[in-house]
């Protein structure tokens, strides 16, 4: 089955990175420990591949998930929002703010004979950790590029970089890459051998993210054309 | 700019809904109130579109962010997990498990000239709440169906149910749609007045989910042909 799913992403197999991250009694599941890895060049790549996260954190004894963008960098994780939002407030009290950050990509639904062994393929990294506020100018500007690069790579050179008071406006937080798990499935149903000869329908449908063609803004002045980092898309 | 957006969903317009959800301190943002929605059907045709949440709990005073499946029915959202994972065997305490459920759509990337009024265009909606453990039969064999339906409408009833041993080994949660906000972002960039005049290009990406040509299971009985539920997609 897996050679025949297409593949639009290469995962390394494991034990290929000299360096992977340190487990942690919270990054080793405790269901489908097969299926995690602390790889990381996997983790930088399904980081890479996207740029939305959902960021966890505890504000009054419970939990809130906000999604929101980020970037990598390194082995750094940045995120950015008003300094006025209520996270990178508690983020900016020194103490730094406990975070779970997890990215999600969605690859195939598995539809298996039985109920329960369908299934999704994914690719997700869990990094958790203690966000804080950045507030070194070059560290500041360098994430904010990355954050637009991260959306449409080229695009933070061809705009116009924040100025003093959108600086002012805009919290960066920092959150470092130290513990950290990747998770994945791919491949095809795994049916309990009794339910093969069932007459349902097995396979997986392949699950992709596409960008459609690029919306000009109706204050655009005419004649503008569309940058080449957009045509390809 | 929002009539030239191609947009592949209905929002309702504010105030359509004759009982929306009730705003609490903790589902009015600080940031862009006027992105926030309590309208019922406008939750409902988002958690309905989608499968996939990510479920923030509290765990040794830390946040941890789970992508998980989920379905809607009524007011109750459901989840499933493995009875021997770690959220469902605290939910299982009786006192049920505090949560936040995030469920995000990307509906499109926006570009503005500055960097900063970059953003994304985006459907979103945040449960808060406590999940408890399903135990009476008839509400977990409907939910197990819906979470099946709610990847593939119409699988549930093309696949074997789940037997005695594997509904042992499977934990239901329900949390109820009472504390609930929706959040969203359309239409075009709006810059500054005075960067229209700057050369980038600005518009919007529009971005979607797409489903590709279905790959059958290796081990698929020849001659078994792709079920009308699947072909449509």
């Amino acid at each position: 089955m897996q050679g025949r799913v297409p593949l639009a992403y290469t995962v390394p197999s494991p034990g290929t990175s000299s360096d992977p991250y340190v487990r942690t009694e919270r990054t080793v599941p405790t269901r489908h420990r097969e299926r995690a890895s602390y790889d990381r060049e996997l983790v930088h790549s399904i980081l890479d591949e996207d740029y939305i996260c959902h960021l966890g954190f505890v504000r009054d004894g419970a939990p809130v998930v906000l999604p929101t963008l980020y970037a990598r960098r390194g082995e750094q994780v940045y995120l950015h929002g008003s300094t006025g939002s209520r996270p990178l407030r508690e983020a900016d009290s020194g103490e730094g703010l406990p975070v779970c950050l997890t990215v999600t990509r969605v690859d195939g639904l598995v539809l298996a004979r039985s109920a329960f062994h369908h299934s999704l393929n994914y690719r997700s990294v869990m990094v958790h950790g203690t966000a804080y506020r950045v507030t070194e100018d070059e560290e500041l500007t360098a994430a904010l590029d990355a954050l637009v690069d991260g959306v449409v790579p080229g695009r933070a050179a061809d705009s116009r970089r924040a100025d003093a008071r959108e600086l002012a406006a805009t919290a960066v937080l920092r959150l470092d890459l130290t513990e950290v798990s990747a998770k994945v499935r791919q491949g095809g149903p795994s049916d309990d051998a009794e339910d093969l000869a069932l007459p349902h329908w097995s396979g997986v449908v392949p699950v992709s993210r596409v960008y459609g063609t690029p919306v000009p803004a109706e204050d655009l002045a005419p004649g503008t054309e569309l940058p080449a980092y957009l045509k390809g898309r």
